[in-house]
């Protein structure tokens, strides 16, 4: 990547990393013939449904600004990916948000039934802790040191201060007025919270430096509330072909979102002023961050 | 302890460890007023509802027979016990074994609901590998590379080739004849797996020599299995009171069971023979093992 990259140069960085990430999610698994077969087909199925792949794409784009190898960076970029598909899986329960559609498919409960579906999310869960706890021999130690270290903050970024707890306050938000503040904290917990454990946790598995660090937590939490604002909109906007899932289920369900808080065009602003912000945290990596601000702008443009 | 440890010592060595536990469980948890309430509340009424704490106890047990400082161990005595809550939860669950009754107490579903009654067990599992992760400051390579090592050890046993591909099996088998292979095959992973990687686990993060840990993997191996039998035989012979939870649940279920399938006295000598073989692993530590085999002989006599 150079400052003068065309997007089609973007395009195909951003697809080698997903196609890095395909492949190593594909040989962080068992086969789905592997005993007990069902659960192995039940995680396959969510985890290969088709999702973007943005987050483990922030994991490799966030290591690789600050130097790293991408072999090292792929352990979290699967977990980051099993976590968030985990929490898809259950926040998809008839006890919680009881969707049908994900990703275009019927949910995992649709099709394996609601036993195995929660089997299948605390599976994923396990796995994800498993493949970072897994280090091979060759290994440094201050390599197995970053690991720890990048899976605490995604152990943190996905427990009760982030993506549990934003799950909970969304629950207990249905059909309650909520305050622009309270919707705000709920967000950078539900989404904000795991997107930037990616990009820190990239960042912190890559060696950044302490001001390179800084400067990508900026961006991290600029992004991840932009994502929100944007999926609220989508949620208003797009129907549900396009968005590959139930569409205008926030208004149905009394749920509180940036538009129902805020309007369309406000929150179309708020998502711009939080492009401006990320794009801005990472300019001082220079053509380093060139794919960064391509993903930011990829969080904010995209039509599902 | 010594060689002639008086049945009192025992008992007070284990009061120790599990007291231990309790202290360093409360520590490594938010506060119930931490944000969201409502998710702290349920994760606490769970791990705080009188577990008799095995797990944890086995950890500390065996991390200390190979010589290790106790505080090096509670992480893992932690995070076992976190893992073995949230499969309690989750396997309570209405669309899982659908049980009312735990350790005597309503169910988490029961009394939070079925959405918080997921997501508490989802805490507690993303809880666990967070205090495994969460190294502090002053803790040198070596410890923080026994730390990876368990936590690998407790992520295999906990994922779908242990604990949840047991669950998974024991849903399939429900009204199902089972040969007495599927069976064993069952309950090794169900509950042999996490028992297992606690012995085992306690024993790498306590930096034990291959000779340890093999002596420890028989031990753990034998005592796994013999707690299920014992479980089998509990459910069949005493009453929900003594037991705090539902009991005759796997006759009404038609599920096998070491009872349905060997008959009682079988099951009795199955228990007894896997006892002799605990107690026999742990032999060549002499009076560092006496409480291994203390604790092999609780999970056998046990009457709850």
């Amino acid at each position: 990547m150079t400052q003068t990259a065309t997007a089609s140069d973007t395009a195909a960085a951003i697809a080698a990393l997903r196609a890095a990430t395909e492949a190593a999610l594909e040989a962080a698994l068992p086969p789905e013939t592997a005993w007990p077969e069902t659960i192995h087909r039940a995680v396959r199925y969510s985890l290969f449904a088709g999702g973007k792949r943005i987050r483990p794409v922030l994991v490799l784009a966030s290591g690789e600004a600050v130097g790293a190898p991408r072999a090292e960076l792929l352990p979290l970029a699967c977990a980051v990916e099993m976590i968030h598909t985990y929490s898809l899986i259950h926040d998809d329960l008839p006890a919680m948000d009881d969707d049908e559609l994900r990703r275009g498919k019927p949910t995992s409960h649709k099709v394996f039934g609601e036993a195995i579906a929660i089997l299948a999310g605390d599976a994923l869960l396990t796995r994800a802790f498993h493949l970072l706890a897994t280090v091979p021999p060759g290994v440094d130690d201050a390599l197995a040191r970053r690991r720890l270290a990048a899976t605490e903050v995604l152990a943190e970024g996905c427990g009760t201060a982030g993506l549990i707890g934003g799950q909970v306050m969304d629950l207990e938000s249905e059909g309650r007025a909520t305050s622009a503040q309270a919707l705000e904290r709920l967000h950078r917990a539900k989404t904000g919270a795991l997107l930037s454990a990616c990009v820190r946790g990239g960042a912190i598995l890559g060696g950044a430096r302490p001001d390179e660090l800084a400067a990508l937590s900026r961006y991290a939490a600029a992004i991840g509330l932009a994502f929100q604002v944007v999926d609220d909109v989508l949620d208003a906007t797009e129907d549900a072909q396009s968005l590959g899932k139930t569409a205008g289920k926030d208004a149905a369900a009394h749920k509180a979102t940036y538009v129902s808080v805020h309007g369309i065009e406000r929150a179309r602003e708020m998502a711009d002023g939080l492009l401006r912000d990320a794009l801005a945290a990472v300019e001082p990596f220079g053509p380093r961050g060139a794919l960064l601000q391509a993903l930011a702008r990829l969080v904010v443009e995209r039509h599902s």
